[in-house]
């Protein structure tokens, strides 16, 4: 399955203790692997350095620890650069660069790293954004999980629209990219503790697209961007709603959720709203760009079914309201316990 | 011996799998524990966001593993903070800002935590370098070893001095900033597994006192400079030797060794050459500036011993020699394997 690069010189079967004692085993995995794959100029130890332009700097770094390390859709390497790559998108930031560190269990197989590393690359790729840099440490057989990424991402911040939780008003519309729940149900399915059967995969993919889009279509309009991964759209939302001490009012039919999701959550006695994502987008627009925001959403890849689930309100202060189908309106709280562990 | 901070409002005594699922525990365990005590922020997963200036930026990333979490001199929070902050400053660049991303093991009491969260702004404040932003992943017991912390730091380039193999020329002098293999050593014996006394302490520091004096001393003749962790001074100068095609010939007596160090290598059977420091800084530098790189390193806290320990030759090429104190001249190899495993 793993066709083997020319450059990739690194044979050993398997990652032991001395790929991470900074010798002469952890150079030729460094240099026969690593480097080959995700081409880094500055592999070991140093900081890579490079040029940049006065403006505003955006930063941020995020560990994965996901369990399966793949699944329908994707696997923790992509998900280590799509996360991080989309953190910085929502911040209204065109990311730079990328910085990678790995912990590796002793014992695992080279095959398992070297697809992650090519997941990366590849995710990298896509996402025109270079990794610059990394680090490697070994740890002993049963004290992680295979494998742990760390990803940190620098971008430049788009200077078009002030984007935070302090420009969001009454009125204003929240608009979301597509379908929720496939990452978070997904892995939950990959790990077979549970006798379902779908057919359903991972969102992880760059929101970048979704985010210069929507920039481009309505840049002063656009209030507050964010990803809604660990803890769903109502975490994400609730956060919201706290911080600008607004409600979010969301219409229960217009929320795009695959039966798929929904017919899992029920058996599971789980809410889609509270089901991480990993490729999907939500927005605040003021009222008057909103059309050209959701117009913009549609004409990029994967953004097929987005629409505008709700608006923000006056009151309820620091509430996420739901009017569900059947015409009830009800309270979306936060997450609160962990139903779906490590899937991220 | 934990003092509270009035700011820490988390009172859980353990952290476990809902503290990473990123709902309300998560937001009880960021915002009462890590945000009050680092003065992180953005800390919720999204990107931290600041000015800068035009000019060359440095990024660099280490993920830290030791164990035990604490020993004498230092612990994984200082570390974590001091080892990312060498990395910047060796580059010849002055740290900016660090983010910091936690993989806790549920059940790890929230003491623990609370000490290196602590360790970590310690170190940050006397390095005068914010935490900006964060994140944290709790993984099932037994998937990890209390904690492991990843420190990704971001700096600007001096411009005074192009650092690099590429200027190192024969005849240049190599200058250590003081006592090898104490980090390593103190670890080991922290472990218990060996039955030695010895009244050693970790070197964990930062190494940007030193970086600076000698830049402000010697800064076009200082060459290459770089932190001897993993692997030790004999890994960090065979990958010189090997980058820049030349050899690196030391004088066993002028490398500063303490009898402590000196005598567990021996009863190990390992050599100072190979074990890992924390806050030492080797440099090269052009024969004409070495008195004054020198004179600038004792000037500083901690740099009492340093010394000029061995020169750049241009034979033998892509060699370390070192010249013993009894009159023979040995080869100097890279670290083979990992005899002190997990010691950062």
């Amino acid at each position: 399955m793993i066709t083997l690069s020319p450059a990739v010189r690194f044979t050993d079967a398997s990652i032991d203790m001395a790929h991470g004692a900074g010798g002469t085993a952890s150079r030729r995995l460094v240099e026969g692997l690593i480097v080959p794959l995700l081409g880094t100029r500055e592999p070991l130890g140093d900081a890579a350095c490079f040029p940049i332009e006065s403006g505003e700097l955006a930063i941020t770094t995020d560990s994965f620890v996901v369990r399966p390390l793949r699944f329908p859709g994707g696997s923790i390497g992509e998900l280590a650069v799509n996360g991080t790559v989309n953190d910085l998108a929502v911040s209204g930031a065109t990311p730079l660069a990328l910085v990678v560190s790995f912990i590796v269990e002793a014992g695992t197989a080279t095959a398992v790293l070297e697809e992650e590393v090519r997941a990366m690359a590849d995710a990298a790729r896509r996402a025109r954004v270079p990794v610059v840099g990394g680090d490697t440490k070994v740890v002993e057989h049963g004290k992680a999980d295979g494998l742990y990424v760390t990803t940190t991402g620098i971008g430049r911040v788009d200077s078009r629209s002030r984007l935070g939780t302090a420009g969001v008003r009454p009125g204003d519309r929240i608009i979301l990219s597509g379908h929720i729940g496939d990452h978070g149900i997904t892995v939950l399915l990959a790990r077979g503790d549970i006798d379902l059967q779908a057919s359903l995969q991972s969102d992880t993919r760059s929101v970048y697209p979704f985010c210069a889009a929507l920039m481009d279509a309505a840049a002063p309009g656009v209030r507050w961007m964010r990803d809604p991964t660990r803890g769903g759209l109502a975490t994400t939302l609730n956060e919201l709603a706290r911080d600008c001490g607004m409600g979010m009012v969301l219409a229960e039919d217009s929320v795009p959720v695959r039966d798929e999701v929904r017919g899992a959550c029920e058996l599971l006695g789980l809410d889609p709203l509270h089901i991480a994502n990993e490729g999907q987008l939500v927005a605040v627009v003021a009222p008057e760009a909103a059309d050209a925001a959701l117009a913009a959403l549609h004409g990029v890849e994967g953004g097929e079914a987005a629409a505008m689930i709700g608006e923000v309100r006056a009151a309820p202060a620091r509430t996420v309201l739901l009017t569900a189908s059947y015409g009830g309106t009800r309270v979306v709280d936060m997450l609160v316990g962990d139903p779906l562990p490590r899937i991220c």
